[in-house]
């Protein structure tokens, strides 16, 4: 059975009129769902949002570095920030999900939610253009854009590791260097990360330690999110 | 000695005049040669390319799935192609690099020759507007848009791997499963791929084997970038 689902309602808290509504109820239709589902919406989306906040943060940061910005740019544009963008929104309840991912809980639903932010601007883009999603784009980061600084709230992958397995109650993950190779101008660390649960060590290459355990941190947060 | 640049001539190349030249400039300087240097600039770039090239291929592709779209895209966008259109420019007579730079060769140029590109799309963009540069990129990738198709012409990490590797006349990588874990309908795949020339395998970890491997060839290719 399908949920009564107020558009009208939806549009004020996203604060656009659709022109042509089939556009949000492609956005808000997992591909577990119908033929017509929302992936070619995220694909445009995630590239607007990516714009967006690029020139933002370019504009509103003019001493930062590339690095800074960057880093910034990942937190703002992230699953785990547009899914709470979609809780804000309840988007849950409007999605359009197959019986099979009805029951999903967790990373995946996270996930799926996620992807459905970025549906609904890839959508808004088509009915309207750039510079109108633009504006509302920056509405709906408004609070973030404010409250972010260079250097500080990027949370790595290694804090988000460790934040995760606590809040599974869980015991820390482990890093070790493997190995150490070429010259001290040019090396290359090789770093393995462990954590309960997971049978192998996940492993890291970089051209520094903290570089190569943020890299095998990345991939354990991806595993874990299966 | 600083050679003679003839920015007029590089102007009608890009088929692009600037209003304020020191964009273009910035776009060219490398940061191992002054402090205003074109990373910023290219971090900008590469959001611009990406929403031009996405929104061409979404319109251009209806049918197209989002896997298709975005493999199509990552070969639009990456390192290589960027590098390509570098040298048709002739990017490397008009760039500004430090003296450790200026000795680079093989894929560290080739990386430099990339992100000045994406540093002038950055440039542009600011001395114009998005619609400018949009029209300017699908000029530059006229071509390239014109020849790419769903599903080919999209070169994996395994196949530039492979590529790499018979250029220099090497020996093919192997792959090797490490493990499968996981129940039938939810496994995952843990690969290593060894090179010659690398003491340590790397590996990849993916719901898939094919999968696995991809990401341990893309590993094993950033590190033979270095």
């Amino acid at each position: 059975m399908e949920p009564v689902k107020n558009f009208p309602r939806l549009c004020r808290t996203l604060g656009y009129e659709f022109n042509n509504l089939d556009f949000l109820k492609q956005a808000l239709t997992h591909r577990s769902a119908a033929n017509k589902h929302n992936e070619r919406l995220e694909f445009l989306g995630d590239s607007i949002l990516s714009i967006v906040i690029s020139d933002a943060l370019y504009h509103q940061f003019p001493k930062a570095t590339e690095g800074d910005l960057s880093r910034m740019r990942a937190t703002l544009v992230r699953g785990d920030t547009l899914a709470k963008i979609a809780q804000e929104f309840k988007l849950g309840d409007y999605l359009k999900l197959g019986p099979g991912e009805l029951k999903s809980g967790g990373f995946r639903r996270e996930s799926i939610l996620a992807d459905a932010v970025e549906a609904i601007i890839g959508a808004i883009y088509l009915d309207s253009d750039l510079e109108k999603i633009r504006i509302i784009l920056l509405e709906w980061y408004a609070k973030r854009l404010e409250e972010i600084q260079p250097g500080v709230n990027q949370k790595d992958a290694k804090t988000r590791l460790q934040e995760h397995l606590q809040g599974f109650k869980k015991p820390l993950p482990v890093y070790q260097v493997v190995s150490v190779e070429g010259e001290a101008h040019d090396q290359t660390f090789t770093v393995e990360c462990r954590i309960d649960g997971l049978k192998d060590a996940v492993i890291g290459v970089a051209p520094s330690r903290r570089k190569a355990e943020q890299i095998a941190a990345a991939q354990v947060l991806e595993l874990l999110k299966k």
